[in-house]
């Protein structure tokens, strides 16, 4: 039987590839900025423009799939995930980056269907990686095959993590703490590149053992998490259980044994969920 | 009248590229890693065999210049900067990401004479991207000009810096106690590629506007040092002072008023001088 959803996935790289060439365009021009959530939460237009970019052009395709998209939330759309086939969007994944020109900036697509991750598809268009996957079929950046490191020792382990754009002062201390923790063990290292699907991507090559990070949504985990499980690493709940796309919070590691050591060290920030309907 | 060191600018391009081909040859073979002060402070013979083929080859041309070098002075060398002409060089600066093949690894050349730098070469080999810069003749990356964010508002400002690899957990409190009074201002970020020369050469490209870090070396901040200031920014101690290359910290700011709100955040940690004699 063919693969009932590689059409859309094909259309998914073709529209981030696109979305990808308009952000790089319009990192040459000013940027005009906006805050949102906080002094720390950044939005332009292009992000908007991106997202509408992208979602009207799947609309005259598949005029029955549903969408969830960060700039469409933020702008007040619902973000109820059904088991209708949904594309989860963030049109610039690493909006502060893009603000500063700081050079990792990603489209992020994900598919959702009967609340299962199809395929993902996440462009880092400055540095011009894409990677893809489709469930049953494999990672890959730039037509190169992906592998996690499979490291399951944490103290040999890289880890990638971000400090986030809550403002919170009670926030930034668990967020710190945690950091603590992890270093405390010892742990090789941290990193943070401003980006959780270019950080989600780093784990699938390799390069690091495992992110993780609470306060995203789903439209940052959705394109990036297959990435991971296709490339041989697992997505687990800070608290150690199954992951869960809404809850707003990751571990993606390489290996379960490291997932569930960071579960162990992390201290849990209360986090209203993306289907949270009040 | 020629420049005296434009030779010695072009022979440690040659170096950084070749040295650059070594690393990214050593990174599709196995990597065996050892450690140095910390379970954190990471080196491989990679490291050791770019810089004696740095030094015995620039020794060979001048035999008359100093060196101080990363692996030599762990090997027991010294460190003290004279007015000779000394070339101060990283084989590899980020050797955890070396390890781990996290994309940021780069060679740094600092060539200084009379104790102040008159070119630096970075080349950050994974990205390809070759960084340089002449005293009084701009900086460059890849051939393109580059110039500092020239932001002077912190509450607007992207940072980069580094947990690093020092694991007492009293260096560790202030590390973090000193990203939470940086966040808290707020500012919009903090990023850490893993490279103190590759965080600098952000900020020389506009895309953050300063870095800070206490505890790394000269050899670290020789190199990119010189690319910050001719790309337009300034180099001050972490106490707002002068910049000390032997001081062992540094803030490379995209303009004086964020280098000096930075200086007035940092809690300072007591560290030993480069140039310490016992």
């Amino acid at each position: 039987m063919a693969d009932p959803w590689q059409e859309c996935m094909d259309c998914a790289v073709a529209l981030a590839k696109k979305a990808g060439e308009i952000i790089r365009g319009a990192l040459k021009e000013e940027i005009t900025v906006m805050t949102k959530s906080s002094p720390a939460d950044l939005v332009t237009e292009t992000d908007q423009k991106v997202e509408n970019f992208i979602i009207s052009s799947i609309k005259e395709k598949y005029p029955s799939h549903s969408f969830i998209g960060e700039e469409s939330v933020a702008a007040g759309e619902g973000s109820i995930l059904t088991d209708n086939p949904t594309w989860i969007i963030d049109p610039i994944d690493g909006t502060t980056n893009f603000v500063h020109r700081f050079p990792f900036v990603a489209v992020s697509i994900g598919f959702v269907v009967n609340k299962k991750i199809e395929f993902g598809i996440v462009y880092s268009c400055v540095e011009d990686k894409l990677y893809t996957a489709r469930k049953g079929k494999g990672a890959f950046c730039n037509g190169q095959k992906l592998q996690v490191s499979g490291q399951e020792d944490i103290t040999k382990s890289l880890l990638v993590t971000e400090l986030g754009s809550n403002r919170d002062p009670e926030t930034i201390k668990i967020v710190l703490s945690n950091m603590e923790r992890l270093l405390s063990i010892p742990i090789h290292g941290i990193r943070a590149v401003g980006t959780a699907a270019v950080n989600m991507c780093l784990v699938a090559t390799g390069g690091a053992d495992a992110y993780y990070e609470m306060g995203i949504h789903c439209w940052d985990m959705a394109g990036a998490g297959i990435i991971i499980t296709e490339a041989g690493g697992v997505l687990l709940d800070v608290s150690g259980g199954p992951f869960d796309l809404m809850s707003r919070r990751i571990i993606a590691a390489s290996s379960r044994a490291i997932g569930e050591r960071i579960a162990k060290a992390l201290q849990i920030i209360p986090l209203k969920r993306d289907d949270a309907t009040n």
